[in-house]
């Protein structure tokens, strides 16, 4: 069992790690001011950076040679963050601040904002087919992943359901699907795509898949109960502004107990599944704790 | 020398291939119907195919199996489909009608047009990384080469410098140097991705990069040329719009006798770069002459 500095010590250094390869790239890029800027403005908003902090923990479960995995969480972060930058957008969420900055088209401009979300989407699959620390057949497997992950049949799916949803009551299952491919599919990747890098079986993935699954559940939920009863100060924003929204949650629909129930159900099953997997004794366990109980 | 009706001939039948490629692949996604239609209407609001056109007769000069080229034509022209989904943006040029019909966010909205922009990019690449014609070497290069090309360095960069030169007058440099970025750059990966999948040299691909070059922007003066003394009907536009809307044209630098002076030294040394690259014969040469006196 890892102890908590451990996990804390993990998270740090992957944390740099990945900040510093985004960083690095973006960087030294050749391209007008302006689309640089705003790319990285959004980039060093400061996200928790936990989808690719995943990937190298599931990495990190079958092999400790983390460079091999930095194009791939670095990617990951990258399309995350394009993803924030379209839903912020005023024809999509229109939110004006996010973790108490400006949002992008605020900061910058909505066309400006547009194409800083396209430019990442685009670079993050540049920046992994250039990796040279990868072979061939491991890039494209990265490519095909992740597109799939992040395209139509997944995070775009999430969204526009996600949209349609706003204006009706949704069944648990309907909920569950919006939030499987709105969040879970990035999930999936940084889980899958850590693993096959670090030379997972195809078992051993198919079982970290539902690991990765139950995780986006655990995540989400907590998402939804420290809406209602969490700290102002650290989530960022007020308490109840979901209900306030309308927005449909699992505390909406099976009630703060339920909820917290459910969030239960599923570390045992997540544990459940990293144990066929034989990843039991990685970081993978003690961050799915650290996920069920973070309180921001 | 090609005569008029094999180039019509090669054109129409690689339209309907790109075409059911591109349709046949997004007709069998499983995603939500709305994005789904989204990213048809615009797929099918029938273009001319110009670059995938380009791709297929660039893979011709060095092999004749077409099936080859097939996936990265796809690719390139859902790419440019998503790019003109997101121009068309009211944040971006706030065009209502394209090719005379409602553009995307007028015929669904603001978010699915934005969505299905991103959709189709990250698709893009998903169709090239999962071709089962290819091997992993050729997807990883065609998965650089169309990143490189749309990215932050490319295609991007175009959009944002031809934004921040509406509001000021530009010199013929920085006006090639937009148009080398925002309608070369895949107009260059047309011709060096053909031709890399059809087995041509380095040296070769060098030349032709030249050759791609010169193409744009022969392309591009001719556009501005038809924007002053083309057929309204046929151009699908009013004579004198750039002019009225104050855009930065080669007309608008040179003079009209001074843009056909261009283009007539552009389409010299275009094909001396086919020649260079032993590609005279092909369709390409054609296809110069095809692109230097269209009159659509």
């Amino acid at each position: 069992m890892i102890v908590q500095q451990e996990l804390s010590d993990f998270i740090n250094t992957n944390k740099n790690l990945i900040q510093q390869e985004i960083q690095h790239r973006l960087q030294q890029l050749d391209v007008p001011e302006r689309l640089k800027d705003s790319m990285l403005y959004s980039i060093q908003a400061g996200g928790k950076r936990m989808r690719p902090i995943l990937l190298m923990a599931s990495h990190h479960a079958y092999d400790h040679d983390m460079e091999k995995a930095l194009s791939a969480a670095a990617a990951l972060e990258m399309i995350h963050t394009y993803s924030l930058i379209h839903d912020d957008l005023p024809a999509m969420d229109d939110d004006d601040l996010r973790r108490g900055q400006p949002t992008n088209h605020k900061r910058y401009d909505e066309a400006t904002a547009i194409l800083a979300g396209d430019a990442l989407l685009t670079f993050s699959f540049e920046h992994v087919a250039g990796d040279p620390r990868l072979t061939d057949t491991q890039k494209v497997q990265l490519v095909r992943l992740l597109s799939e992950a992040s395209g139509p049949k997944g995070m775009v799916a999430g969204q526009i359901l996600d949209m349609e949803a706003e204006t009706k009551a949704v069944t648990l299952a309907e909920l569950e699907t919006i939030h499987t491919l709105k969040t879970g599919e990035l999930f999936r990747f940084a889980i899958s795509s850590g693993a096959y890098l670090g030379g997972a079986t195809h078992e051993q993935i198919t079982h970290l898949d539902k690991f990765a699954h139950y995780l986006g559940v655990i995540f989400q939920v907590q998402d939804d109960i420290l809406d209602i009863s969490g700290d102002p100060g650290k989530i960022g924003k007020p308490v109840g502004s979901d209900e306030e929204n309308e927005k449909n949650t699992y505390v909406k629909l099976l009630g703060l107990d339920g909820a917290i129930e459910k969030k239960k159900e599923y570390v045992i099953k997540a544990k459940e599944a990293l144990h066929e997997a034989k990843a039991e004794t990685s970081y993978l366990m003690s961050l799915t704790d650290y996920f069920s109980n973070r309180d921001y």
